[in-house]
């Protein structure tokens, strides 16, 4: 069974490894001369590949970005830089041996269905090489070329813009901050690029404006106590908390109680428009403090431009304005593929189980990769139609319910119900429930702690030996990077408070969890 | 009556204020060619005189750093850049036309009693300029010339450092990160400057390691909600919570949990070794997401340098370090007077109630000015001798207990404490206990809102009729600058909780003050 895989960046490697793993042909084809995707920084805006700033550092932890099978160096920080995330899938690649399977320099012109599609399920790939166009026949087709290619930059829908003479780009092509001393600088958008390029420009641009229509809850990736933010939101039990144990207005005033903790985000200008809806939270760890210095300055919306200046819908303007960043975000984009093969509205495909949407923010796209090498071999159960577009419309309703409905939004799942969800298709989801009973103390590092991508080796298709050990020394994983210099912690008074409250905790909790679906 | 002022900075200026509002004759000696002092930046190190670096900001918000007649700006940040600062003591003299009493370019030689001091109390003071010396008679001297002038760099504590090959220098020399690109460098210390620089080179540097011989605890300008940290720190109800309220191992305890909500010091490697003393945290907004980032690595004290590396006392050893930077601090540095005046002990001046050491954190300066101008006058009672040996004793023994003995504390008071002390020996301390049956919404801003400079314009001498104003719109101003972009904030529906507990906990304070001294 020959597998094309479209693009070698972190899917399309581990989607190697799956077909690979499952006995299936895999053949992968990159566009550029090397692996690595977005996350190869380069100098240079490259047409149809990723462009990030020289400082992206990641905005999930180590321990729940990693490959399953495959941790990051324990040593590594708990965040890596854009490099040390290259370096990580060189590693993996050549652990795996998968760089003999990637056709570099090639690009996928079009994927059609074959003529006997209905019987063979066949497709035609045509790809160009050095000029040399080529047509071959594959047996299933994986995307894994990335939505942060193709930039939304909507010029249209800001009055003035052609008549304003400062420079204005889209923040695709920002790089770094070296030729913005003394300058006033207007950014538009309020994403972790928006952010981040704010953050970065506030230390050498004479003042940083950072325009928003709908405000975002912000958070650190510095969270409770210290640890990872994701370490702390995506357990199984915090997923429970949220969507099964607590009635969504008290999930929601908690949420936003929660979001206050750092700062107050009506007082810093950042409240969102509609505080209920919850969309994925923005990562930036300096902003409040940036904004505090005065170094940033929150607007809302841009309203029009003059020659020089920024006119705002509050109706402040800023003058002598020397550079305008639209960091606007992406659409998708498969330019290969045509409208009877995948049809976008607004923004969104309409697909089962998000599969074919390649990356997510979270690593889902491993788990994604072992779920479809299964169905490919007619391992994992798929449903008839009727079944399937129930799925789609379902999810749509209660994704809309909980997290609006704006354009940035559409790749958004939960995360630790949609990999369990997956990997329940491919019985790779361990029973915790029974799992109390056997081995009390794994089943509760998967029920409180991090839902890392580990936990899917314990059982079924690619069991890992090593899964248990490793689940169960996640948090000195965490510890080891930052615990470089040690010292005696010594007992607080307040200790032995804590550890019976603590134990009161896990109690209570144990209770609800019979009443819940494990 | 004349008086001496030494030194044009922000305890120069408005101890000049202080003299002319007593009726005094202020003349100012100032080394360089301009008013401002540490926070006036200069990319050249001038001997005698404070070198910042380029990105130096506020550790003290504008609320509590301000003068007490003369507030910063409403639309200027919480924390200001030090240009912004330099604007600010500008304004001040401008207003208050104080450039006239002040001497540019004269440098104090020597100040020495006169001979007939015991009956004159005169000081003869020898200042210098453009190579010309001049004696004058002053009936008074005020010394405001800083003490972050001299550097501490005790290189002899640091084996083989003669033979490292790399650059090594003080913080003191230390402007921008612009050199630094691509370097690996050790920096020795754990005071503002050293986590400031680190953080600031973890930028461009490819690696920082950060060397400690105590740890610190570490806090974010960005405190509880948000709002600066000293104004959530240095209220009259949290100094009566350390300092009276609750016994000394629960203020241990409470506050060591309090400065691990933000992160788990241990697990970041900087818990402080003696953690019950909880000498001035260090202020650094970024330095725990740069740790977790990786860029930042905390790291044991050095034992030795080799020639291309550093050793560490752990056993560890960091190879190809390019440059080290001594962040170790200042000593006390008063050339100008000799041992009959004051003498200085191990970094320490016995002082009664630290009244000669020119600047402290908080800017206590006024006050002290306030206070000093008065005892110039006979105005403010002087106690025998031995009241005041006895008070300095007292005091020093309670600061040791609470603070420890390290180098770095010395001039270390508790904020409230010794603003409160002061204002009272010149009657201007407001009583707030009779304020809560005269004015209940003017006591509960003094008594749970931050202590400003403000407070001590309400009565006495120096009444200011705006001041009651101007402590009642406090947190207008701080929200002010950051609330640049404004939505309906809503009402949660935990706010009513809130509210109601609040009110409870009011009541419960009301009650407690009544065993209070007010």
């Amino acid at each position: 069974m020959k597998v094309a895989v479209i693009g070698a960046g972190a899917s399309g490697l581990t989607s190697i490894k799956c077909c690979l793993e499952e006995g299936l042909a895999p053949t992968c084809f990159e566009r550029s001369d090397d692996i690595g995707g977005l996350w190869r920084f380069s100098d240079i805006i490259e047409h149809g590949r990723g462009s990030i700033y020289e400082s992206v550092v990641s905005n999930t932890s180590k321990e729940l970005m990693c490959y399953s099978d495959f941790l990051f160096p324990e040593n590594w920080p708990n965040f890596v830089h854009n490099s040390k995330m290259l370096e990580y899938q060189r590693k993996y690649a050549e652990h795996f041996n998968l760089l003999k399977y990637i056709q570099f320099k090639t690009v996928v012109i079009s994927v059609k269905k074959c003529k006997d599609f209905e019987s063979s399920g066949q497709w035609y790939v045509t790809t160009e090489n050095n000029g040399k166009q080529e047509t071959t026949i594959f047996d299933a087709v994986m995307v894994c070329s990335g939505h942060h290619t193709d930039p939304y930059y909507p010029l249209e829908s800001y009055p003035g813009i052609k008549q304003f003479k400062g420079k204005y780009f889209h923040s695709r092509e920002y790089k770094n901050s070296d030729d913005y001393k003394g300058k006033r600088v207007v950014i538009v958008g309020m994403g972790n690029s928006a952010a981040d390029i704010a953050v970065e420009l506030s230390r050498t641009a004479s003042q940083v404006f950072l325009s928003t229509r709908r405000g975002a809850w912000v958070i650190s990736r510095v969270f409770d106590h210290g640890y990872p933010w994701d370490i702390c939101f995506d357990t199984r039990f915090e997923t429970f908390k949220r969507n099964s144990l607590l009635p969504m207005s008290i999930v929601s005033s908690l949420t936003e109680k929660k979001m206050n903790e750092w700062f107050c985000h009506a007082n810093f200008g950042l409240q969102p428009v509609d505080r209920t809806q919850f969309k994925e939270p923005l990562l930036n760890d300096e902003l409040p403090s940036r904004i505090t210095c005065g170094f940033v300055l929150i607007k809302p919306p841009v309203s029009d431009f003059t020659e020089t200046g920024v006119k705002f819908n509050d109706g402040s303007i800023e003058e002598n304005i020397d550079v305008v960043i639209f960091a606007t975000g992406y659409s998708f984009y498969f330019p290969f593929l045509d409208e009877s093969v995948i049809k976008m509205e607004k923004n969104t495909v309409v697909l089962y189980k998000h599969i074919i949407p390649p990356t997510l923010e979270k690593p889902t796209s491993e788990m994604q990769a072992r779920w479809l090498t299964r169905v490919f071999k007619g391992l994992c159960p798929f449903p008839p139609l009727t079944v399937v577009m129930d799925d789609i419309r379902k999810k749509h309703n209660s994704f809309t319910k909980r997290f609006g409905t704006t354009r940035e939004n559409r790749l958004q799942v939960d995360f630790v119900e949609y990999v369990d969800e997956l990997a329940s298709d491919i019985g790779a989801k361990p029973n915790i429930f029974s799992m109390f009973l056997s081995d009390p103390l794994l089943a509760m590092a998967l029920f409180f702690g991090p839902c890392t991508p580990t936990h899917f080796r314990l059982v079924g298709p690619g069991k890992w030996s090593p899964a248990r050990e490793m689940i169960l020394t996640t948090w000195d994983r965490i510890i080891k990077p930052t615990k470089t210099r040690v010292v005696n912690k010594g007992e607080s008074t307040l200790s032995f408070v804590t550890k019976v409250l603590g134990a009161l905790c896990v109690l209570a909790v144990i209770v609800a969890m019979f009443m819940y679906k494990y």
